[in-house]
């Protein structure tokens, strides 16, 4: 990890290459940031207020770092992360800082150790490579920056060159920091969006569902006693989302399996549910079934469906329970996409008004699955190279195995899927370089020629995801 | 795409590996063509008339370009295919054409839009980019040239220097247009040869069966009764097309699962397929024990045997209602080998006398199963890179993960695959530039030195080919 | 294949990578070698007698090379390996000699290729190129050589620079080839320690289970007629490895699956097996069970514990039945960690006491779930690229699938896995190369600094290994 930033970096060495990335690069770095799809809590923008720290800003909530540090042996109570029992976990965020510098090494060639080098160069200033060494230095520097309007939340925002910056919100969310935005008069040349991701209440076989059922019937204004008005709810809240600016819907599924129950099996699942007698079995199907629903009110309401498939969630269940969920302890699954998705797709994917956002974590489904059914089916855009492979050589595969088949007009562009604000332009940065090193390497193959490659590079920085996600 | 041909196009920009693979090229670029799988109609060249015009001769029947058009929102109707029902299309072709150029930018570095280039280039000596504004002087160009007597069928098979075309016949084709080739005198300095493809007498629980069984029972001068008698006829067809020229046979299935059956078991399925009345899981055991047969019967009359899997035909049923097979609605599935061709191979893979060649379109499955397989088993070829894995990106991936495993010699050379008969020069040369290009690659790493090299560009371009299919 | 080896073989050709590439691999081309994992004979090195001639030495223990000539053709008896049935083979060892040299041309490419070339080079001083006609020159070259003290085992080891070579022994092994090497007095700057692989004790649905039962009985000095009585003889002969100088277990298994059977079921399953009467449903459970034993064990004892997965054994019944396991018949199969794992990883997977070191034949699972749960779990470790995948290609797709996931430091460095005791400094230069070159092109892409690189590059040669292996 330099702490200098290489103008070239990501770029191949190859000279031709090189100079071709580089003026591609140019095109693109400047456009504004479209961040379609991410995790960043809307309450920082709301009220605005200065991060307190940088232990609680950078390290806390990534857990791309938190699982790095526990696979080597670094226990999450030393850094920091609540337990659920609690028990007493460090409390002092320098040795949380200190901790995190003295393992640094460890993202030595991960696109962590990218996103966490441009954060500290370009967004803090840091000049010094983070070191055990350096960590107490680089910590007081960041303190002193972060008191600064200008590293407040919105001022950060503006100058991110942020045009859309959109949330993941649950479906009985009342999007009240969102509305605190909106009222606020502060627009900062950009529009935070929420997503309506309704997950929770289609896990009819979790425990926690019955409270997240009563949520969602407390939005909705009447408790949701049968099946057809679990649906309205979720048509309502779609609906609501829609005047907060939401544009898509987003589901995470373990397998994008979809189909049509008989009428009457929504309903029997929906109350066996209410009963606390339904089974995994039974949640997939109930699932599946809604999936339909929701693609089903797509063609009516325009939101667009996203389907992030393939993460087996909690698979370490002693961290689970005692830390709870997204401490980094989430395993891909092999995934099929070409018999699971084909009911929706025979059903909606030939319709202009629906458009289907797909997400893999199986890498072997791009040139298999993926690329083919979106270089036919109207309605599917590929969604970008997701978490792991969200990286300089997971985007290098996803264009070279995608393109081929689907081109690249298919793709849904850039987004940066993140909890952690400030890493952001990070995460364009390198994407944008990635594909610029893309395109040169077909130009240096007189694949294509230099026009092409540089309207290419516009519309994967900016035009597809702008025209995917109706923004 | 450009409108000139780079002459160094597909090469990697290293000049060490960019000298080398020029130097390959030039040993491989003026072969002849095998073309021992594919798709053209024999009838082209038994009739020789002159092909109609551009949009059906190049948009139409090619079945990448419409599915990425059809992806991107353009019907089908409006490219002017016909429709089962007879609905009115599109009817002027020069409106298809326009389409098509309007929409020219989706190839944008995909393997159709490197050979497009190649073939309005090379063959109809096109020097403006196709785009809209030039796309009615370019169609009105190439019409042109497609009535001069150098644009017949024949005359461009002899440019294209084709030394063997194989054909796709079904079992009960009475290869009439072979016939007529054969008797014309013409040979162009080549031969048309069929390939015996079964694959629609072993689809018993297709509602086409009984049609395509009695039609075969026409070809073989009796009706198929029972068992023993169709399995005789196709035994007996096999012999036909031998003698009419052939030296393959092909079998597309969704998964390579082979056994043999319990001796009466095949004709009890193939009296109920009679009757109508066996399930899809009772046609893939009957498959499973043909291709055994087929295995047999190739020890017998010396058939090399092709097993294209992986493909889910006609995944989008309102498109092939609306519009028929092959209309890109193919869409590909994880498929398993090992243990799927276990029964086959134990039962022939040790036998001299034959030869199997495998095509798979899922590529996890190259390193994993293919190459060991070919690696060990002395039947066992691996076919090049089939259908979406036919490009600059699918080929190289093809030799990285084949070649350290089962070298290049248990490869089984190139092949088009192609519908598009003009687009025939366009694969041979994009598939010699890619293994020329692989090849440099090693010896600039100095894996192997070029004169090894030489050897192999020409053993990948020609000899296996020749080799594997026995031409 | 050249016969000169150039020093920048492996490292891609420009400029910028091959000079670091260089610069890194100095580095660590000298340090000494760590073999944890691998197939050597200890009585090599017990007895210390001279290797016989060069087909026995070279040729006929090596199933990479069988398996190529015998996929061209090669029949088996040709090359001089024994069959089952006594009928007579090759015995003149010139003959196999030359039958293999005129066949070389196959490994073109191959990493056996590019490990001959060096052994030939760098550890018999052939200079010639391998051929038909040099093969009777450069046998008698290097029978010659193998008469000298120099060409002992012994001698070789020491100027090989090994400091540990790990064998794999069987749980009943009495490990006196090892004895005889501690007794000798003999070190030669290293270690020779076994690794315990009680395989064959697990394979309860055998044929040869009873005998290896009654083995590992003999050995523990008891009869094993219960459950707690076998398990407890495994406990006890780990502990004697451990005495004997071994720090790991091995295990390898068609699938990675785990699971606690309830108490009584193991010791059932031991009885049916004990009266013959087991499934290989039944042995897929027990051995799913003696895992989490293995794990469980491994707390207490602390030897780290090895999981080879996916490689269906004996796929050739023909070919087994006429020659044995270990002829190039073993192929993988796709392979499922996330879910099988993780029963074991649950109970044993964060606790410190614990190394788990996982071996893959399906390259689709590195992204996908074992640099997740590398990236994890502190258990967890990858074991280099195995098999098939341990090549040139094979190394730079293991690197560009997990490094950005899980980093380097969950990896565990470079083993040899090999029978060949002669390719030992091939297979390592092998992998130091590909390493330099890999990490190279991340300083070339300015990811890393070259002062990083060179740290990562010793961790990748020789301190992941120690550490891992606890050597």
């Amino acid at each position: 990890m330099a702490a200098a930033l290489d103008p070239d970096r990501c770029f191949d060495p190859d000279p031709t290459v090189r100079r071709v990335a580089r003026e591609l690069f140019d095109e693109t770095r400047r456009l504004p940031i479209l961040s379609p799809h991410g995790h960043v809590d809307p309450r920082i923008l709301a009220t605005n207020e200065p991060f307190a720290e940088p232990a609680a800003l950078i390290v806390q909530p990534d857990h791309y770092i938190l699982r790095m540090l526990y696979a080597r042996g670094v226990p999450l109570e030393a850094l920091g992360i609540p337990r659920r029992d609690g028990a007493s976990v460090e409390a002092d965020p320098r040795k949380v800082w200190q901790l995190f510098a003295d393992h640094y090494y460890l993202f030595r060639g991960t696109p962590t150790g990218v996103w966490l080098d441009y954060e500290l160069h370009e967004v803090f200033g840091v000049r010094d490579r983070l070191t055990g060494e350096s960590a107490s230095g680089i910590y007081g520097a960041i303190l002193e920056r972060l008191s600064a309007p200008e590293f407040r939340p919105r001022a950060l925002f503006e100058r991110f060159h942020i045009e859309v910056l959109t949330t993941t919100d649950k479906a009985s969310d009342p999007l009240e920091h969102h509305r605190t935005i909106r009222e606020s008069g502060w627009r900062g040349g950009g529009r935070v969006v929420p997503c309506f991701r309704p997950d929770a209440v289609f896990r009819i076989a979790s425990p926690g569902w019955p409270a997240e059922l009563e949520a969602l019937g407390r939005e909705h204004g009447a408790p949701l006693t049968d099946y057809a008005e679990f649906v309205c709810a979720l048509a309502d809240r779609r609906t609501f989302f829609r005047r907060m600016g939401a544009t898509a819907t987003d589901h995470a599924v373990l397998e994008p399996y979809t189909t049509w129950l008989p009428p009457d099996e929504a309903e029997v699942l929906f109350q066996q549910a209410r009963q606390g007698q339904v089974t995994p079995a039974d949640e997939r199907r109930f699932t599946a079934h809604l999936l339909m629903e929701m693609a089903r009110l797509s063609l009516q309401d325009g939101l667009v469906m996203q389907l992030h498939a393939g993460a087996l969630r909690d698979h370490n269940r002693q961290l689970f329970e005692q830390f709870g969920p997204d401490r980094g302890g989430d395993i891909p699954v092999a995934t099929e996409f070409t018999r699971n998705l084909r009911p929706l797709l025979n059903a909606y994917g030939n319709d202009p008004r629906f458009t289907l956002v797909l997400f893999t974590l199986d890498e072997s489904t791009y040139s298999r699955e993926l690329a083919p059914l979106a270089g036919h089916y109207p309605a599917v855009r590929l969604g970008p190279p997701w978490w792991f492979h969200d990286s300089m050589e997971g985007m290098r595969r996803f264009r070279e195995r995608t393109t081929e088949t689907a081109g690249i007009y298919k793709t849904a562009g850039c987004n940066d899927d993140t909890r952690a604000f400030c890493s952001i332009p990070a995460r364009h940065d390198l994407a944008r370089r990635v594909d610029a090193n893309y395109l040169a390497g077909l130009v240096a193959r007189h694949v294509i020629d230099v026009g092409d490659a540089r309207r290419m590079a516009r519309a994967l920085a900016y035009d597809l995801a702008k025209e995917t996600y109706k923004l």
